[in-house]
């Protein structure tokens, strides 16, 4: 069993402090919510966006929506042998069913996530089962309740290895969680880092949270046999 | 060298049919912007797509916005060892330039596919070196120009082969050409399963074809052992 967390991911709510800015009101007017209730997102707030502190970290939805898919759809996923949560730069944490079939059209994602975050579950009916849920954590928090039995970390600045070496200390561990960066550029903070046993990075330059998410899955399985397994079933 | 061809794929313009279905209509005074220039997609265009054959196969721009940024933000890519084509269900060709920065936000990317269907090159402007071109080609007229060695095409009903050992006879050619399907459902037409060498099965489930694409050119980098190189830059 893998344990996958997307961690700083640039998904939140329009900050309150930009809910007076000319750019926002024009969007929340034609998406007919409130601002709280909208995800920020760089592509319509990006004038906007110039205010906030480490703004370029922030506001990219779509970093979020490629990764999951590419993690629910792989065949660790199929197999419950993985559990996915993503963490935010705002310090929620989403907690990811294994079953969770999430749109793959952009807008309906963006729209079930800003539900999740108004109602803090998905679907939001208390008598349906939870597929998404939400709350307020940081990512020690997170961690102590995992109770992980080793962490690695991937980033552009960490310690040159294959993904093939990184992978295969994951596979004798009892409880394993990797880290992925949910954000477009910049690194992790201090606070993550120092959660990590071994950061690594897998290649020369940057690549992106879905193609590294994709990789992890896949050289995973691969560690674990699954491939054969599968096609031998 | 190994070129990935996404084919059959889900993109097309609103179908001549359709322009006078009246959820069409809506969706076009929505977009400001004539059915003939605007992409098909099952997210809106659902009930209107009732009236289309194999409609099963078709409408899902988001399946080749994912899979090119898989492919094209890869090593392999980055590397100058990948050439990727597009053709579509409706045989069209794209032709992306490896060194294409397309955009992250799906409401984007259909913009500028539908800019192509349009102007049928990106950049429109002729004095600008063209990233994406599009032209009237079937999947054979293709490979007849682009001559390979071996072609392999993945397919839920090929033969049963991890991926490792399917990748393993592309390195030694001098030529290799990969298809996957740019569908959702369904499964190759023959015309396209006869110009295989080799037609495998990397799962004993259907795989996205995101997740298939990026699969594909990790294996491919592995086997020619450039996740090592790249780290001994």
């Amino acid at each position: 069993m893998l344990t996958l967390i997307l961690a700083e991911s640039a998904l939140e709510t329009v900050p309150e402090r930009l809910w007076t800015h000319r750019a926002i009101q024009r969007y929340t007017k034609l998406r007919r919510k409130p601002p709280q209730f909208i995800l920020l997102d760089r592509s319509y707030h990006h004038a906007a966006m110039r205010r906030l502190e480490q703004n370029e970290k922030r506001g990219r939805p779509d970093i979020v929506h490629f990764a999951l898919l590419e993690a629910l759809g792989s065949p660790l996923n199929k197999e419950g042998l993985l559990q996915v949560y993503v963490h935010t730069i705002g310090d929620n944490v989403i907690r990811v069913e294994p079953t969770t079939r999430l749109p793959r059209n952009y807008n309906r994602f963006v729209s079930l996530i800003e539900q999740l975050f108004e109602y803090e579950k998905i679907p939001p009916q208390p008598t349906e089962k939870a597929l998404l849920t939400i709350k307020r954590q940081t990512l020690p928090q997170l961690i102590r309740e995992i109770k992980p039995s080793y962490v690695l970390a991937f980033s552009r600045i960490g310690k040159p290895q294959t993904l093939e070496e990184a992978v295969s200390k994951l596979t004798g561990e009892n409880r394993p969680v990797v880290i992925v960066g949910g954000f477009p550029h910049g690194h992790f903070s201090e606070t993550t880092v120092r959660l990590a046993n071994d950061v690594v990075s897998i290649d020369s330059e940057m690549l992106e949270t879905w193609t590294v998410t994709s990789r992890i899955m896949y050289e995973f399985e691969r560690a674990v046999s699954l491939p054969k397994k599968r096609l031998n079933q």
